[in-house]
């Protein structure tokens, strides 16, 4: 069971050296609790929204100056009573106050209780508390954003859109339950299946914007491959040098493979250099071809680099054959284009897929990374538009599509209770996201991924 | 030269992801250009010590949501205005923060820098300024307690208390000087010269707190050495066994020595366990026996511990003999008790510096510790004494002492203008311990060791 009476402290701040450490408290007994070891103003007696310089005090022994920050609720975060202690960034008197604070009847926070709470009490619903940690986990323009549209409400607007219209639908398949006898009908067949149609059109429009929302979320996987020597390195480096300040380091689960993030328009692409492929002519090469491969198949993006002045055509067409693979997008590179002369240009694929640039002398690099940047990110962002990122919402919102399919398929022949069983499935479904019908085991699911304090 | 006019910004919380960040701002325009980019309330038009809710945007495009802090000049740190900006704990977000304030004119804090001006404007001497270092970096009950002594004045006082002393000296010798044609006597020499004793001897028991006060901020070096087979493991587990949670693992600068920090009321032991010293028949053992007394003479505190059934008394008496070393305690140990007879126990030494326990049993183990603990801290700690942490303190408080030992010297001697120089003296090096008498040399030197944010 989810408890909710008491009051729960917690670091808020990232634990480690740093100037002041911001220790919350929430619950109940939250401001009484700070008070009973707060020497200076009386907290029991100040506004809301008031900061108070003091101590913290076990009995006569000082633990250290501190600022609190007083929410008296439901005029805070969790909705409850919410006290801030800012103190010194020491570890030992962070530790020293929390556990004083425990002794004194506060329980130590789980992981998102704080944000559970916030859920619990109205403040959020469960796609927005599931925004917040989407929020402290981002690391790009466009993951911030999606997160923050998210938290302020925009996918839960657009959903309870969906489910009023739902609802409006299901009550009068209900009002003709209730006159079954009478066979008449409430609900007009034709304008029923129109609405059916523009909200699974909506529904399928947000099923499809997973692909965007996850790649905006956690990067898109873009592997580099090519015959040894066709400028792979040359091209990492060319990709990375203009934005080489936000660029940085991820080292691989395996020390052989290091990790380049390049960042478009706010989109991360998370690079990753193979070894060369070549046609194996023993088994060890044959490893290193499959690994590759194996990292292709994890991709989402494949940049396939090739020799222009070297490689021939059968050779080409041998490699795009092999490295195809379903789901992924494969960009054709042709490099060292300085050193072609127009004929042997002209020989080149010429596709949407397809660019001819020069690594070393940093030809057409800005053309290919919007070719990358189109390849994740196929239609202009406004930075206002619903994305999913949240694979539990995908399969939610599968499952919305599925019901509402069976509801259009059986509009004209079922009977109306089965109608209504079916709209009352999708409406269940599409409630699962914004929490409004939800279990204590979704709830730990979803917050024990939260980190502490949050 | 130190700047204080412009608006300073930096993150006050550590970095790393977490639940929230806090990002601070201070000085004259702190809370214009806050404002400038909060969406709410207007800032500036907000009391002090107030909390509003709202987001951070630059122009439409919306940061994060946060929560404010508002301290007006001068009810805050730096007694300058001061914003204290809670946001989401993401990197990303933080360093949008901290750019789009720095385009609007902001500066990127120095370490220190807000410490610095809480400084400069008053609001803490230099003492109490070195105190905050003190305090983010403790990490005991004693060096805690020791800083938030500092912090709150403790010190200064006592050295403000000798320093009026002194000033009224130095004001009667001076009155002295104006009269110098006339030969008349102002200040009476006995009177003066009790005086000087009296502070010399305040200011003597200062220095020598310094060991102490180092032992509780830095913890005490304490090397455990014996034969091989003296029971030096056992021992070093023993001691462990009983606060196992406070106890840290430290990793040495050499990968073959590993540190435990035994806590004893509050003061850390730095246990180093050594390898096993015996006589030395050859080159290899040489080197280890230089080792183990290379790591005694780094230490302050010595365990010697022996095999009290297998030693022979020639062999302790040796033993005890080359580990000798100027300013470090020893304490002699005889392990193994439990399989002597009193005879044998008889035979052992019995001094204030010796303790017969059994590491095995755990006989005596506690009063091996309050020896331990006795060796650091020679009197009670009542957590009110003024103790000596900072080399820089130790330095000036010798000058002074110096300075007054001339004082002494010559006041039945020297002429009234020599004397008001060494007092001059004394008070110049009292007053560079609370920043009375400073230089931007000396600043930069104490807060650029500071964090970044504090």
């Amino acid at each position: 069971m989810i408890q909710t009476e008491d009051t729960i402290i917690a670091l808020a701040t990232p634990s480690g050296s740093g100037a002041i450490g911001v220790i919350r408290l929430s619950g109940p007994d939250a401001i009484m609790m700070a008070n009973a070891v707060f020497k200076g103003k009386d907290l029991t007696k100040q506004a809301t929204h008031t900061l108070h310089y003091g101590s913290i005090a076990d009995g006569d022994f000082i633990l250290d100056e501190v600022v609190v920050s007083l929410f008296v609720g439901p005029k805070s975060y969790t909705r409850e009573n919410v006290v801030e202690i800012s103190c010194h960034g020491s570890n030992y008197i962070i530790e020293s106050i929390i556990k004083l604070l425990l002794k004194n009847g506060a329980r130590a926070a789980k992981p998102g209780e704080f944000t559970l709470r916030a859920f619990m009490n109205g403040q959020l619903d469960l796609s927005q508390a599931e925004a917040v940690a989407d929020l402290i986990a981002s690391n790009s323009k466009a993951s911030q954003q999606v997160a923050l549209q998210q938290l302020r409400g925009g996918f839960s607007n657009q959903l309870q859109h969906l489910r009023e219209q739902l609802v409006q639908f299901a009550s009068l398949i209900e009002l003709e339950l209730d006159f079954a006898e009478e066979d008449v009908e409430f609900a007009n067949r034709d304008q029923l299946k129109q609405l059916i149609h523009q909200i699974t059109k909506i529904i399928g429009g947000l099923i499809q914007s997973f692909e965007l929302g996850n790649a905006i979320k956690n990067g898109v996987n873009t592997v580099i491959a090519g015959r040894p020597n066709a400028g792979k390195s040359t091209l990492l480096n060319a990709l990375l040098n203009e934005e080489r300040a936000i660029v940085s380091h991820i080292p691989g689960t395996t020390r052989d493979t290091i990790e380049e993030v390049l960042n478009i328009k706010g989109i991360n692409f998370r690079l990753i250099d193979t070894a060369g492929i070549r046609e194996a002519t023993d088994a060890i090469e044959q490893i290193g071809v499959q690994r590759t491969m194996e990292k292709i198949s994890q991709s989402a993006l494949l940049l396939y680099v090739f020799d222009a002045e070297q490689i021939s055509l059968a050779d080409l067409e041998a490699d795009i054959a092999s490295l195809q693979a379903p789901g992924i997008t494969m960009l054709v590179i042709a490099n060292k284009a300085d050193l072609l002369n127009p004929d042997q240009l002209a020989t080149l694929p010429h596709t949407e897929k397809a660019i001819i640039i020069s690594a070393k002398e940093k030809l057409h690099i800005d053309e290919l990374k919007q070719k990358i940047y189109n390849a994740a990110v196929k239609e202009q962002l406004t930075g206002n538009e619903t994305l999913v990122t949240n694979i539990r919402h995908l399969e939610a919102l599968q499952k919305t599509e599925q019901s509402l399919i069976r509801v259009l398929d059986g509009i004209d022949g079922v009977t109306s209770d089965f109608l209504a069983m079916d709209i009352k499935q999708a409406l269940h479904y599409l409630s699962e996201i914004t929490g409004a019908v939800t279990t204590d085991d979704l709830l730990e699911n979803i917050f024990s991924k939260f980190c502490i304090g949050k």
